[in-house]
């Protein structure tokens, strides 16, 4: 069976899954209108700040790990089934006092959403494409009970956290700010349903590039004894219960010599993700142009930002709309099925361009080698760790995101 | 095709799966070794308590609803990767504070248990088959790389803390002690991995009769559109990740009239559990004898204690060894997968007994209507609600809860 016909035969399996999942993000999105008259939506007017006087002193940048230190203060917004969202509170950082009977703390009630500001060499704050985060969080929410609220509001809040703690955002290049919007289940009652009392809280972190001297490629281990995600599960939601199972295939990939799991699914050997990123693959086809696909949102993918980002500027550029300098000509750009068999034969027929994960942290993350049932996989990369297509979109992005490449991604904050 | 031929190309195909649960769960069960010499393990002779002075009001037992209120005191032994396990403490009941950073409220690092202490007329108090879920706590800490424990350690230090507050069980039949262990991971850091902090801690509430005049049989909802688990994932395993995804799933079978899910699994709609509870169907087959069905711990069902104590009676009775008076004579127990079409064809067929849930809040959770692709099924129940297999075994079970019926299951504490 020819590849052409062998995606066509899996796609057309794939179809109502991602029909299903259309339907049910659908869902979620509709389920945000400010619940009742009754209940009080997130309202930035209300906000207390209480400023710590004894500011923390500033870390070192050169041993900067990532989410180890935070900055002055935390946002906290206290959220109750009878009136809704109660006044948003700007505080110094510190403790949470949390009954042990919280539901988070038995039944996973938390999701959470990564996003970063950047300060450009005029000391200009900015954040990229925050709107995306907000939408998602709220989808998010609405996945596990969790109360909704209006992302604008937040974002709102969010940027006046910032503004406080700006001193913490480092100036110099690949640096930037964490930002960690966390929402968990607070109720004092471990019955399992939906919580009646809420915590959203927002905290800050300087961080560091993720690769500090060039782009160092990783290798991976196609892991078919666990699964990241499935059908009727939470995979295409930023929810914590997805990460805690991750943690020990992770450990044992790493037993194996390999840094991240390439977390396939079913047993076609679909790739679903890498890591806790979202993954790309490029192939040139049977006419010689090259197409980047990466899977399409059929319920088990998260629908991450640089997903979409890395998308948006490739399809710009295929169609014409903004050309991206580097970029072949002609590409073609699928959200589609991909299985380890057709990376494989992909691989043997000298087609492979390359294979790369995407996320918040890293932007792009080059794949040089993946172990798969028992055989490594040496996979493509450039002179400088980066494939052909990953390069001059990472560098349209960090463009985007820097401001030195005026688009509506980059928000002041 | 023949039901017992379908079966038999169920049991094929599900055999790898099987296999490799069973691999997996040695590979867990294995992973106790009292870590290093330098880590310390959990040491009942550390224990620290400090009594509280104003003792709370006893609650009404009439208006008690399910885990709302707390006894005086909890127990709780912190852990960090550098030394092992810190003296353990018991103290008044009372908050938790924890860093906004720390890892289980962002990763859903978390695992509990639930576990009853009942008190008979003459005042002893006791547990029932604690051994189980310190077993089964080790097995889920090893899952998400949360550190293990001598079990004995932990059982003996919940066995003060339920001495301390006996006064809280109530001696009122039908009533227990719900005693629930937690784990957390309070890593300091946004890092996703094993972390370096955790904390265990224990807390107790009275609790009572889940049904309050007798047996109230429930409505399920077949769901096809959310899985409460996959393989690779962690139903096997008591996480917290397990129980924020099913809200959504239970409260949109609410509103369609039915109280819980029944989880099916795959194309085949395999039957997996109820709720949070495992799941029995009984079926009578062409020979007129009844079989006792449960899902085969696959790597998806959670080894449930009173899962295990309904198979456990109900193999003792059909191998002679200990008769059960009610049950059939002749019994056929099995582990086996089970399918709707199975349940539907043997509902048309007249053949099937009955469909129930086990866990350790209701034991025996008899059903008596399953909404399925549109359709529902009336499921056959006796005249109290109880079908006729699973009402002697819960008075079995009772029986041994309460002492009344000696056995090794029932621990004095």
């Amino acid at each position: 069976m020819s590849l052409s016909s062998l995606a066509l035969r899996w796609s057309a399996r794939r179809a109502p899954l991602i029909a299903r999942a259309t339907t049910l993000c659908a869902r979620y999105n509709s389920t945000y209108t400010p619940q009742t008259a009754a209940l009080a939506d997130i309202d930035p007017s209300r906000l207390k700040v209480t400023k710590r006087t004894d500011l923390k002193p500033q870390p070192d940048l050169e041993g900067l790990a990532f989410g180890r230190v935070f900055t002055d203060h935390m946002l906290t917004i206290p959220w109750t089934a009878e009136s809704g969202w109660d006044a948003p509170q700007i505080t110094p950082y510190g403790p949470l006092h949390l009954e042990p009977s919280s539901t988070v703390l038995h039944y996973a009630q938390t999701l959470f959403e990564g996003m970063k500001a950047y300060k450009n060499a005029e000391g200009k704050v900015t954040l990229f494409r925050p709107d995306m985060n907000m939408k998602r969080m709220i989808t998010s929410a609405s996945r596990i009970a969790l109360p909704t609220f209006n992302g604008d509001a937040l974002l709102d809040l969010i940027k006046q956290l910032i503004r406080l703690d700006a001193h913490w955002i480092p100036e110099r290049p690949g640096y930037s700010l964490y930002i960690r919007p966390t929402l968990i289940g607070t109720q004092r009652a471990i019955g399992v349903g939906p919580p009646d009392e809420a915590l959203l809280f927002v905290i800050l972190s300087p961080v560091g590039p993720y690769y500090k001297t060039g782009f160092k490629p990783v290798a991976l281990h196609a892991t078919t004894e666990y699964s990241r995600a499935a059908p009727g599960g939470t995979g295409a939601f930023k929810l914590g219960a997805n990460y805690a199972p991750g943690v020990v295939p992770q450990r044992e990939a790493a037993v194996h010599g390999y840094s991240q799991n390439l977390w396939l699914h079913g047993p076609e050997h679909y790739l679903t993700e890498v890591g806790t990123m979202n993954m790309f693959v490029a192939i040139r086809n049977a006419q010689g142009v090259a197409e980047l696909i990466t899977p399409p949102l059929d319920g088990m993918i998260l629908p991450g930002v640089t997903r979409d980002s890395v998308l948006s500027i490739a399809r710009e550029h295929a169609s014409g709309a903004h050309k991206i300098s580097g970029l072949p000509d002609q590409l073609i750009v699928s959200e589609r099925p991909v299985t380890m068999p057709e990376v494989k034969q992909a691989l043997k027929d000298g087609a492979l361009l390359e294979l790369f994960g995407a996320g918040t942290a890293a932007i792009i993350s080059p794949v040089d080698r993946v172990g798969y049932l028992g055989d490594d996989l040496i996979i493509p990369t450039g002179p400088d760790g980066l494939g052909p297509l990953s390069k001059p979109i990472l560098a349209e992005i960090q463009g985007r995101q820097r401001g030195e490449i005026p688009s509506s991604w980059s928000v002041a904050v």
